[in-house]
C-alpha cells in the first residue's frame, strides 16, 4: 500500500513535469514534502541542461533536496526585482473542487506561498488521498504559522471564529516528537497551530447556491476564512491556498496568485487524474484593485 | 521647544495615569517610546505598593524600562490563560478623530498590538503633534513589520494597493543609521517597511458621508486598509491600531480591541487635551461573530 | 522497568530538594528534561510559601513547567545585575566520577549552562543509568549547539579533532522526527550536532596518572575537549559541563561554575546514591585570573 | 580628507584584486564594509567573464552588494561539501604586524570568519588608519557577538578577564542610533559587545621576548585572548582574526585559517603598502592535531 502511494506520487510528478516544465526556464520553484522529491527526479529525467536554471527553494528541506540533486539553489530574496519564477511545483495535503489547497502538514506553508505567488504558474502534485470535494474532509485542521509569544492568544481568537472539531476539540500548538524540545519550529522559527474547522464553503458553488455562513459554528467561505485568520495579530501565514491563480492575478493587475492552475493526482490504479482551475471562478480577493462606492 | 514637548508628554502621562491606573491591578501593559517613560514615572509617583503588580513589556526597550524602574516584568507569554491585562498604556505617532492610531515610528508595533488586545482598556499618551483629524496627515507612512525574505515582494504588493507619497515615492525598507548593519530589526528580528498612503477614510464619518474609496489612488477606509495590508503574505503586523476598543470587543463577544478608549495629549500651552473613543462607532471588524446570508 | 526509572528519578529529586532547597531563596533555577518534573513536584511538596520565589527557566519546556505548576517564572535576562541564583537544579545525560556531565540529550544545554553558571550552587538529579566512571561510556555523543549556516563546517572541524564513533561514524546534525521539518531546533533556533568521541580523560585522575592525550584519535582531557569544541567558529554551546563548581569559582574570584556540587542518582533498588564534587580537584579553567610567565 | 580615504581604499582594492584574483575561480568570498565596495568594482573592472563565479556573501549588506553588482550570490550553506572558496576579500578595523585583525566595527564578524576559514586564501584590504603595530592601538575595543539573553553575564565575565579602558570604562552593549530600537542586531540577530582591553601581546614577538601576560590587568597574548573570550558561554563570535593563515592551516592538516595571507593598505600619499603574513610564525592554535604528553 505504502509502495502504491509512492508509485502514485511518482506517476503524478512525471506527468506534471512533462506537461508544465518550460522549455528554458530561468527560475523554477521547488516546494517541500515527500511528493516533491519525485518532481525533482522527473525534472532531471527530462535530460535537459539545467546548469543555467535557478531552483528557488521553499525552506530548509527543499534547499537540501536541490543541493543533493546537484542543482543550483537561488534564495527567494536573491531573485532580481520584477522577475517572476517561471513555474512552481509543490504538494498539498488536501485539494478541493476549485483547487483551493491545504498545505502545512509538514510545517511548511509560509515560504511555499511566497514562492507560489511569485510564480507565473503554480502546479500542484499529490496522491489520490488528497483529492476531495471540499477542504477539511479528511485532513482535519488548517495549519497556521504563528509568532511564538502570540500562540496562546491566537488560539483564543480562533475559538471565537468557530475553530472546533466534531468532537469539540479546539486548536492546538503542534508539538515535536520529543516533548522536551517543545513545539515544532518552522523555517522562520515560528510555531504551527493546527485549527479544526467544519468544511468551508466554496465561493463559486456553495455561496452561489445560497449556503449560509455562520461564524458561530465556524462555517465560512474559504477565502474569507483564510483572510480572517490571517488578520489575527500574531499570524504570519495560513495554510489555505486560495484566491486567484497566477494567470488570473495577472489579468486583474495584481501580482501573483496562490491557487494552482492544475493539480495532478496519482490514483490508486496507477493512472493520473488532472484537475484544472475552473474558468471565470469568482474570487473575492481578485477584486483588487477596485473602485467602488461605500457599502 | 524640545523641552516643551517633554513637559507636554509628562503632563499627559500624569493625567492619564491619575485617571486610569486601577486601584489594585494585577497586570499593567507598558508600551515603547519616549512618552512611556513618563507614564512609568507617573505610576511610581502614585506612591502605591507595586510589588505585586506584574508589568507586561512590549519589547526589549520596554522591558529595560521596567527593570530599571525596579518593577517586576512579566513576559506576555507568561500571562495565565484567560487573564486579561487590567490596563495598557502606550504612545502613538498619530491619532485621528475616531482614535485610530499609527504606531511603529520606533520600530515597535507588533507586541504593542498584542498587549493592547490583551488589555481590558488601552490608554494612549502623546503630545499635541500627534493630534490630527485623519491619519497620515503629518506622519507620512504606515509602519509594517515584515518577514525579511518577503520584504521586496511585500513592497511590490503595497504599490498595487496604491502606496505612494504625494511626490510619487513608494514604500521602503527602514534602514539603520549604519548602512553597514542593514535594515532596522524589530524585537522579532523582522524588518519594517514604511508605506506612504493618502489619508485613509474614517468608517464613522467619511464613509457615512459618501466619500469614495479608490484603491487605484490608494484611498481606503482605515480598517479595510489595515486588513488588506495584513492579508499580504509576509506581513506580521501593521502599525494601524483600529477596530473596536477593548470594551466594544467585550460586548461583541470577541477578545480584545486595539483602539484606545482615550488619548491624552500634552498641549503646547501646558494643558492636557483628552479625546475619548466615540460611542456607537461603526466598525467592520466588530461584526464578528456574525450570522449572515451570502452576499 | 520504565516505571522503576520514573520512581528512581522521583526518589532522587525528593532527596536533592530536601538537602539543598534553601530556606528562603529569591531565585531558583529550573532545568529541562523528564527528571526536573519531579524536582518541581518535590519543591511544591515542601509546603513552603513560594509566592515570592522567582523560578528561572532554562528554555521553553522549563518555562511551561513552571507556569503549569503555578509558580512565578523570571526570565534569565530579567535577573538584576550582581544577583546570583540561589540554587539551580537540572538533570544530566551522563555524569562521571568527577561530576563532569553531558547534557543536551533533549536539545537543551545552552541556557542550562547560563543558569548553572549564574547559580551559587548547581545540583544534578538523575537516574542510575547516567552514573558512569567516564563520560561517553553509555551516552554516545556530545551534543553541541551550532549556528545553522555553520553546521556542516563545524562537523568538518570536529572530524579533525577526532570525532569518530567506534564504528567509524562521524558527527551528525540531529534531525527531527519528521524529516520534512528538518533538523531539531533549540530554544535559540540553532541546530544540534551530536559528536561521538572516545571517553575523555579526567584532569584529576587520568592526566595525573600519565594517560596520554592524542588528538589524532580524539582522546582529550575533558575540559580541554570542551574548550576546543567551543573555540570552533559557529559553536554557541557545548554539552559538557565541567571546570570549577560554583563555590570553587567564587574562591578563584571568577563568576560562576558549571560543574555540579552534587549529583543525586535514583538507583534501581529504590535507594538514592549521592556523588559530591571532589575537593581540591585540579581544573585548568579555574586558573583564571592568573599571572604567569610566558610559556 | 574623506575623499582621500576613499581614494586610498580604492587604490588598495585595485592592487589586491590584481594580485590575488584567481584565473578562473569557482567561488569568491565577499566581506562587509565600506572598502569591500571597491573590491567588487575592481573585480568587475578586470573584464573577466564572471557569469560562472559564485560570490559568497558574509551577510545581508554583502549580499545586497553582490546582487546590485549583477553578480551571482551563493549562500555559505549552499557550498558543496569539501569545496573551498578560492579566495576571500574583506576589510578590517585594525591590523597588527603579524596580520592579526580586529573586525566587527560594522557589526559583521561572525560570517566573515566562517567565510575566511573556508577560503584557501584570505586577503585583507584597508586604508592606512588601520595599519598599526599592535591591535587596540587606535581601535578601542574588541567586537564580540553574543546571544542576547547572555549579554550582561558575558560582560561580567569580560570584566574578570580584565576588560577595561584606560579611563576605567568596561565593556558595553552596542546600541543602535535610535535608542528606542535597542541594541544593534547582527545578521544572526545577536548583540554586539564592545570590550576594551590593553594591547594584546604578539605570539611571535612579545611572548618570545619575555613580555609577561597578566590577566588581572587584561594583558593577554592575542590568540589566547581570542580563545578565552570565545570560551565564555553566550559568545558566538570574537572579532579577532588570528591563528594560522589558510595555507598554514592546510600544512597543519586542519581546515581553514582566519588570519589573512596579505593586507593591502591604501596610504595617505596614494601609494599602496602591503604586509604579508610572516613566515614560520608560531601559533598556539596551529598545533592541532597533536600528540602530546600530559602537562
Amino acid at each position: 500500500m505504502a509502495l502504491d502511494i509512492e508509485a502514485a506520487k511518482r506517476a503524478a510528478a512525471i506527468e506534471a513535469v512533462r506537461n508544465h516544465f518550460p522549455d528554458s526556464p530561468r527560475f523554477v520553484g521547488i516546494g517541500s514534502g515527500t511528493t516533491i522529491v519525485y518532481v525533482v527526479q522527473a525534472i532531471q529525467e527530462l535530460g535537459r541542461d539545467l546548469s543555467r536554471v535557478g531552483f528557488v527553494p521553499t525552506g530548509y528541506q527543499s534547499k537540501q533536496l536541490i543541493l543533493n540533486a546537484g542543482l543550483l539553489p537561488i534564495e527567494f530574496d536573491a531573485l532580481p526585482d520584477n522577475v517572476m519564477i517561471d513555474i512552481a511545483f509543490d504538494g498539498a495535503d488536501e485539494v478541493d473542487e476549485e483547487l483551493n489547497c491545504i498545505k502545512g502538514g509538514g510545517a511548511c506553508l509560509y515560504q511555499e506561498k511566497l514562492v507560489a505567488m511569485r510564480a507565473k504558474e503554480f502546479v500542484c502534485v499529490a496522491d489520490h488521498r488528497k483529492l476531495q470535494s471540499r477542504l477539511l474532509t479528511k485532513w482535519p485542521t488548517i495549519p497556521i504559522e504563528v509568532e511564538p509569544k502570540a500562540s496562546r492568544q491566537v488560539m483564543a481568537r480562533l475559538r471565537v471564529l468557530g475553530s472546533r472539531s466534531p468532537t469539540g476539540a479546539g486548536p492546538f500548538i503542534r508539538e515535536g516528537a520529543l516533548s522536551k524540545t517543545g513545539p515544532v519550529k518552522t523555517d522562520q522559527d515560528f510555531f504551527i497551530i493546527d485549527a479544526p474547522f467544519p468544511q468551508p464553503l466554496l465561493t463559486g458553488q456553495d455561496i452561489a447556491e445560497g449556503k449560509v455562513r455562520n461564524s458561530h459554528e465556524g462555517i465560512w467561505e474559504v477565502e474569507e476564512l483564510a483572510r480572517t485568520i490571517k488578520d489575527i495579530n500574531g499570524v504570519l501565514g495560513v495554510g489555505i491556498f486560495c484566491g486567484p491563480t497566477g494567470p488570473e492575478a495577472q489579468v486583474a493587475g495584481v501580482i501573483g496568485g496562490q491557487r494552482p492552475i492544475a493539480c495532478y493526482f496519482g490514483m490508486a490504479d496507477g493512472s493520473v487524474q488532472v484537475r484544472k482551475a475552473p474558468v471565470k471562478r469568482h474570487s473575492i480577493v481578485a477584486q483588487y484593485p477596485r473602485i467602488e462606492p461605500a457599502i
